[in-house]
């Protein structure tokens, strides 16, 4: 990103600025103010993609402070606004109405322009994609960028509101186009070639995505389902299983969907719900194909589970606490497997084996750390928080959305992206429809996440062995 | 409108917007509101839809009233950004964002929950009619109403963005649902069968429309365009010549592109900018299939010259200044065709004479009206305004949109409608590509009309005439 | 037809059939001939339609007569084979494969190019159409003329077989090219108006067509189905019950689907079973959008009977058998009701008032004439005989699919023409899914009619009276 | 093919025949037959599907032996014909149609059954590739098979119609389903992977197949065309340059239309004209898109001039005409880079070098070759002969087609299977669109073939050296 050292001429970009983003005008004449054409649009457009990554965060940063709100005239109406307060309704209504329109960013009415012209919603989508970058990386430390980051994400919400999105399904038949972007866009269960590819888009298997008129062949947001006899507790049957793809469905052997992946696609999205209501929409479309259908489920990963397993194991050891981890019986049957022997060794030699998935080739080391990991898991999942909420971002997504941590899956993901993230386990965060309102609700409100048994059992004893 | 007597028991409407409408979120938890279920707001609008007239305007009282903006938060939030004034930009920023925040009414999110179910985005455009309707009957004062159009408006222009439009030609072989509506919505210039209205998709014509994915089948803006060799003087070789029905486009007969109808078909759309942009959007895609075309002219009516010349010939009756707008010779003219004599009796006739039709039938009196008759109307486009812009509203949206006031035809509508409304003139107003950015600018913010010699031409001996 | 005296020069015709219509190529080198150019064929198209219909007459003897079979090479290879009954099966096969190339006429080369140029196909279909109406026309006489009408129907048979035959369901999304076409070619039940047609096929209807990739946006059979609670007994209820144009189906409602409507509409298909396909297409269509639906019966016009019944009346009067149609107490009734008198009479105003609609309009005359006329036509349906099978062409076209007659219903087309056709009666032929292919194979085979008890017991009860 | 031993039970094969064949009506009743039933079509096809290929010959021989023509009745209608020659026109014409009935097969009518159920076309199509594998596998000597292959053949005929075909472009938005099959069909240029597919379809490609309605998604006969700026030389800068990928079409750029590839997918479309057509209708899109190209050529390989080649030169050697081929001179040139000696030697020396690759590598070699392999390359094409027809057979499909040999290209495909296949030579066949239709006529009638300057320059070079 910041490695280029050519700058644009800081002239040119002012020049280019100050033509192309038009001043507000005023409250009283905002309707008539004339059509922007849209070559001011092309042209600021053009430029913004011939710059580097350097210039892009100097553009982005001389938008947002130069041609933002006008602080004066706010401060202006406050005064007027705390003037009126005896005044009528229609008045205070008023200069509540001019207040709002004063703090508009001057550079929104540019935004709302941009966004006519063809191909203006993607430059705005990839624009804020920059803009979370740059955020993210704390390059600069800008209130502005937030702010041109809060303006962008309001008009994207309206923009993608749902009502605005096209359910698709994807199928063999669909335009090439489109499925190779599937195929790029799958970040959890790569898709390792086009025979992988047309399993996915097959026979018992379901791919959704939503897309919009104005980016048009560009999958939002992709939904993968697997219709199955049980909910699935492994990822291989689903993604690795070759046997389905000649064969027609037999609408008898399918009575769960198991959502196994889903992908936002566009970065600059972030924050815009759009998984939250594809599951929905997938959730209708499947009822009424298949009325039968009670089971809803997902399969899902676990990332970060490993990563904060060593991060605990350290400072376990750091803080001699290892006795709180594992029972007596736990740690002697870790001893003997690893040939390591008093406590403190064991917990090094714990951590040196759940580093590497060496482990999962020993049927023995695989049986004695089961319990201890799924424990662990559970923990994870459902005890670390973050503000309140689950840590886990894929817990979180699923129970904003008022599914129930379900089942945690052991030896779910034995590939080696599987045993490295989460120790091969996955989860099901289940969908009972007639809970998931309350559960979303309870979640989003109180911060309560609705388990099933078996998670609350893990969870359980972990705390007796943790003394939590 | 207000006749139904029946009315719904308050406590019912009060309980479901109690219900339904949602308080706003504390500016900190914004983002951690549940999802609002989609029942809701299907309620919501069941409810809507099954009130009569009455109730319908007490419910939207109420639910602008009692769910509106919350000022008190609004006031502390004034306070708080002035005492703010000195401190840093980041605090000042945002201070701001939530005195923004605050500055959304309550009812704004239930808006936002109905667009995104099923036909939600066009309820919420006949809701807006309704409130377009309400304010236009004066039934109520409110500025609460006010305020929920503006926001109507406001959420209305963002979802209807030209970015998410589509353009659609309609054609022959189109849907037969998409070409009643077609039919139905035709004002300009009534479609009287299916055969009217296969030539009206048919050879040397085109037909457009912007649709939108929130509505489908529903054309929003339609514009019916003819293909001809010059610019057309008169309506009757468009909408009456049966001859080209069944032949065969020759190109080289095509030189010209005449807007002979434009129709929005959505009242809950007013003020949300279509038509302008569906203009353009044509030009363009006639210029891809004509690239040699360089004429662009609407062929638009007149609606109100009748009723203003009645007025005008009234008050000049009034005022005994009859003098000032013919000459002499033309009164003298006027007495014999009218055979009416001294001057008062002229006028009086010739008033009598642009009521009705009948002197159309004579080719005499239709001779001896059609210079006064042609300045008359050209002042009316020309020179009479209302807060500075053309006050005929169709020349306002052709200047608005950059277009020149190009050329008043004779005899150009002999249809009863036609003569009723504006004596059978009707007025070309022309867009010459080059000039249509200058001049939207300079009719929009200096108010200067662009118009030909010929109509500049008209005005001036109108002036000569009237001592102007 | 045959009124235009000006004849097209013999000396053109000839000239263009001569150079148009290749030489058959010797069967060694039949597969080596040059690819004719389109160009050809084109001129002949544009040719013919040129023609005015005595030139067309004039211009298909002729193609017929000199472009047919090579009779003097057909005789010789009849000779060969003869010769050849002792020499081994290769060269048998391989006389009998020169014997059925020189069996084709020369013309035959030309109609397949045609085929292949635009819309040439439907060139054929209406050429054929020409032929027909030579033939029926008895203009001239010559089995040349039926040749070439056999040759075609065996090509289109060919090109419209089955299996290249797309359904296509019509709805009011269709494009309105194809529903006015739907419109036009209704000729059972005439659709009056848009909303009639919108109606046909809305809620509760269906309305397929099979269409033709050579062909595209022409239904070349069309079929309305009314979906019901039980079969249908009257027209009215189907064609003019206007409640169900907005209303939404109940599948619970939907326990028949009764074919009220079938039509051919292209002259040119004459003998190419369509119908009957689509009827079968249809009803695996309804199966698998119904699955429980067990009911599928026409409710069919039956042209023909009233006039059958006027030459039936005339007939018996001339012979003097009056007694043998009715019983006495229904003479009664008919004397008393018509207030004629004696026996020859009251066949007279049996005859006269069977004539017009006017009997409908009395309770009491409905009331006896309703036993006398199902009986006789049943026995129009189910006695009348032409080869062997039903005279009634609507009949004979549902028996030969497999229907059962199975039953008749009074009242059932009040319109005048169902009355002038019918005398109000209608029938449905009922498709019992399991029995069509035995039905059909009995009928076409045996002459067997499968008939319901009612009709049968009307039957008997006609054969009763008449003493047959 | 005939390995697997286990025999289908003749009885189970006879019977089902015996049920499914039905015997061919009577000539009086033959439109009366009953509709066979779709269950008896999909029995058959199930059964044949089932059959290993052994089983599968024995199926077809009894097919078309027990089941063919009634050679008895055939032979009684000749002397019927015979007897008739005195008698009227319309007897005549009857008995020849009455024998034309007579002559076919039986099982014809089975045939046109299968047509008419679900994928019965494409059934069809396999079918007769079965029969004509094992017609050239020799298997079996029976003209049974051979009649049924020309049945076959003319019922595919008839269906796969030009005015029965689609011509689809394929593009990256075309299903993924039709590029998949697109991608496995490309015999001539193998394409490796979807980035090369892409490309294929991308800019400055054409790829245009025909489709039929009777077996959709399955593209039939598939051509791929690059534009050029000239007729290109040589095929890796088509199908290897990866620059294009991305770029727009310059329309400056385009000058010439290159048929690069051309293939047929269907085995049992052997002989049914679809390659001739498919350039034919290709060229009129280019045409209507590019309406100044003039340039019309393909880039072909040449199958079989190594092979040749090879047998030329042994022949030579055994019949000790070497000095016949190439002039002293070259002799010396072979002698001098492959250090070989005497003639016969270099002969030997000769050979060998041309049946590998190795001397591409050597520019000296390369450039002592190319004058001998060009000129045996140009009599190949032109001067070697099958019943009068170019032996080679891309050639003898493009002369057919009316194409000019016109440009032979040295190290024009240099990938392995070029040189295998042709010594890296290929050879544009153009097509002047004036000329095609004459070019044509004249090779299927008197063996004439169009070729350039160049190519006759060569052949007269090889025929002076050859003492021809």
């Amino acid at each position: 990103w910041f490695s280029t050292p050519i700058r644009v001429g800081v002239t040119e970009m002012e020049e280019i600025l100050a033509r192309v983003v038009a001043p507000l005008p005023a409250y009283e004449t905002r309707e008539k103010s004339p059509p922007v054409p849209d070559s001011n649009s092309l042209e600021l457009m053009r430029f913004y993609r011939s710059l580097d990554k350097e210039n892009k965060v100097g553009f982005l940063t001389k938008l947002s402070q130069d041609f933002g709100v006008d602080h004066k005239s706010v401060s202006e109406l406050a005064v007027k606004l705390l003037d009126n307060q005896l005044r009528d309704l229609a008045t205070v209504l008023q200069v509540e109405d001019r207040l709002r329109y004063s703090l508009t960013p001057r550079y929104k009415q540019l935004l709302n322009h941009i966004s006519r012209v063809e191909s203006g919603v993607k430059f705005l989508v990839d624009l804020r994609s920059d803009v979370l970058e740059i955020i993210s990386a704390k390059a600069i430390e800008s209130p502005n960028i937030r702010e041109l980051n809060s303006m962008l994400k309001s008009l994207l919400s309206e923009w993608f509101s749902v009502g605005l999105l096209q359910l698709e399904r994807i199928t063999w038949q669909s335009p090439c186009e489109i499925l190779q972007k599937i195929s790029q866009y799958e970040a959890v269960h790569p898709i390792r070639n086009w025979t992988d590819l047309k399993r996915r888009v097959g026979p018992y298997r379901r791919c959704y995505a939503f897309t919009h008129a104005a980016m048009p062949g560009e999958p939002l947001v992709v939904l993968h389902v697997a219709l199955t006899e049980e909910i699935s507790d492994n990822i291989q049957s689903i993604v690795r299983e070759f046997a389905t793809l000649e064969s027609e469905e037999d609408v008898n052997k399918i009575n769960a969907a198991v959502f196994y992946s889903i992908s936002s696609t566009q970065a600059g999205l972030q924050g815009v719900e759009l998984g939250n209501y594809l599951i929905k929409r997938v959730v209708r479309e499947l009822q009424s194909e298949f009325p039968h259908m009670t089971q809803f489920s997902s399969l899902s990963p676990i990332p970060g589970f490993s990563s904060w397993l060593q991060g605990l194991l350290s400072q376990y050891r750091k803080e001699g606490r290892g006795s709180d981890l594992l029972s007596e019986q736990e740690w002697k049957a870790v001893e003997q497997a690893t040939k390591s022997s008093p406590e403190t060794l064991a917990l090094d030699a714990l951590r040196k084996l759940t580093s590497t998935s060496e482990w999962m080739h020993s049927e023995r080391l695989s049986h004695v750390l089961e319990p201890v990991l799924m424990r662990l898991c559970a923990w994870y999942l459902y005890g670390e928080k973050r503000r309140g909420y689950a840590l886990n971002p894929v817990a979180n997504f699923h129970l904003q959305n008022g599914a129930t941590m379900w089942r945690l899956n052991w030896h779910a993901d034995t590939s080696p992206r599987g045993v490295a993230n989460s120790c091969g386990i996955m989860v099901n965060y289940r969908y009972f429809l007639n809970d998931t309102s309350n559960n979303s609700a309870r979640y989003l409100q109180n911060k309560v996440i609705s388990a099933s048994e078996q998670v609350l059992g893990l969870v359980s004893q972990f705390q007796k062995n943790s003394k939590l």
